[in-house]
């Protein structure tokens, strides 16, 4: 018998409520037979919907907790009222205590992020987490960071996302070397700040198990130039709801054309199987999950109005991640750049030119 | 007889060369009667073109430049070889001594911001010059800036280019009170540096003709929640090219469907007029043209792989910001706001707000 994989899923705090959240659950575990949950939240209403969902019952402990954290608490708030006895926290916890290799939660960022940041604790030399997301490209997958969780960062935190980054391309997709460039509002080594310069530097000399390929404009990420991008949050977060919205107003006219006239509405039947095609590569919930790196375990968020296959799609990204055990991959990198002397030398020479600016 | 808008038009420039500018050239003539047009560049090459245009022909005189910015030049190179002698130069420069109303290139936009700036000069009391994009909605356009002409700005950089965004949208869409808002990455008060909510809190209390709407996301955008967006140029920059980015994997996709097996196919041909309708929608040429704004004088960068449709399209709006003198419109706005006492006071608070962070 296989070990199980266990994971915390905090089934109270989205927009979507225990339906999407346990449902998903389920549809995970039939994809991933050794799958094992904790489930928090209110006890009455799990049980209520196990019922209806007897392989997730037969795989799951519920632990009972009194309160939600509400999607519009401010992070500060949420950590006064809801550590220690909510059901976000209560699921961060259990990662934390070794009860769980991860924990899923559609709550709110903000005090997720919080949360996830006070009980786990960043990894030893890693000063900012960051969001990360996989953006479908023309050609696969590619993943973004930081999506949001810092506005401003510096070179190093960039230099450190990046390692973070290919570690988890490293782990989910396989790709051993995988490519990372930095976003940049041009491909030319010239453009961009400071920052961004040394940045590009370091990892150019770094000897680390990624091939550095340079900047990356924001078409270059649905290109698919790169499996990781890195960008402080502010533009990260910029680019990727611009990116749905672009997304969903090409969806809308589509409609419109499919419904302007009979002739169009025939067009739709005919097409309607490549059409299907198309929205899964497109669907957000194929997608779905920011992944936290930088803590001393795994946490996912899914978007906060995720449906079932949302919910079950981050959670067999979340199994994915306990089984090649992600956190430990980004420790063995950071140890390894960060012992290497010469390592101490460009961090020497880029911080130097960096209080020279 | 009315009086003629002349407008300055950089030949040679773009990457599609004269063909496209020129026949651009004469299709605005064709739905503006009243242009006039000053043609700077090789003066072989065009008078070549013109023998196939004659109505451009009977309505244009060609100013010979011996030299072409190439696209790829860094832009103190380009003032440094193109000065005076360039097809660019001596478009904008004809602004300046009041032989066009306004100029058009396709041409490197470094270079062009750079020769515009040197050559024009900016407006009074505006230290930061912004680029500004059409952004086709959901239920219409909306005016972006900036789109990476200034890496980061100041809190009052960004009011200046909201009072410029609503008098271009004055101008070009005639709504009367545009509704402005700032790009961010949450639509709460407290998300987002201090210079946003600095910025946030003037337009809030300044008596201008806009509407301040607060904080705007990425996908904001698209909904049209607003008719000017004002953000930084890094952001910026990044959200366009992302959309445009995600619009063309879309398309991709689209065409992929539809070439997918004969029933596709055949919807194709159902579809195609409605298709088309949608594609002018979305059509890049369709909001073609970065306005260059703070300048005194009108300066509109076409993309550099503009087709003569592009080149009409930024012609046009060209043609409509001389008509309805934007830079006047703008001077006036700048007036009102940095006379008023209240501005003073609103200024001295957020600026100490900021020596306090």
């Amino acid at each position: 018998m296989t070990e199980k994989i266990v994971i915390a899923l905090d089934v109270m705090s989205g927009e979507s409520g225990a339906e999407a959240s346990l449902s998903g659950a389920n549809i995970s575990l039939e994809r991933n037979g050794n799958l094992y949950f904790h489930l928090f939240g209110d006890q009455a209403t799990i049980e209520q919907h196990l019922t209806k969902l007897p392989k997730l019952s037969a795989n799951s402990q519920i632990q009972h907790s009194d309160f939600v954290v509400p999607m519009d608490m401010k992070p500060r708030q949420a950590l006064r009222k809801g550590r220690k006895v909510s059901s976000m926290w209560q699921a961060i916890n259990s990662v934390q205590e070794n009860h769980a290799g991860g924990a899923v939660s559609a709550g709110n960022t903000g005090a997720l992020m919080a949360m996830a940041t006070i009980c786990l604790r960043t990894l030893r030399r890693i000063d900012r987490t960051a969001i990360a997301a996989i953006w479908p490209t023309r050609i696969g997958e590619t993943i973004v960071l930081d999506m949001g969780a810092n506005l401003h960062v510096s070179a190093e935190n960039l230099i450190d996302f990046g390692f973070m980054g290919a570690a988890m391309s490293r782990v989910i997709f396989g790709i051993k070397t995988p490519k990372v460039g930095i976003l940049n509002i041009g491909e030319e080594e010239i453009k961009g700040n400071e920052d961004l310069k040394t940045a590009a530097t370091i990892f150019r000399e770094a000897k680390m198990p990624l091939e550095y390929i340079g900047f990356v404009e924001g078409d270059g990420i649905s290109k698919g130039l790169a499996d990781v991008v890195v960008t402080e949050g502010f533009a990260g977060n910029i680019a990727l709801k611009t990116a749905e919205g672009t997304a969903r107003q090409i969806s809308q006219l589509l409609k419109d054309a499919f419904n302007s006239n009979w002739r169009s509405k025939l067009a739709y039947l005919l097409l309607a199987p490549s059409l299907k095609i198309m929205r899964q590569k497109m669907d957000p919930n194929n997608s779905n999950g920011g992944v936290f790196l930088g803590l001393r375990g795994i946490v996912v968020k899914c978007h906060g109005s995720s449906n079932a296959l949302g919910f079950a799609h981050a959670i067999d990204l979340t199994a994915r991640m306990i089984k090649n055990d992600l956190v430990n991959e980004i420790r063995k990198d950071l140890d390894i750049f960060y012992k290497d002397p010469m390592s101490e030398e460009i961090k020497a020479t880029s911080i130097s030119s960096e209080v020279g600016k």
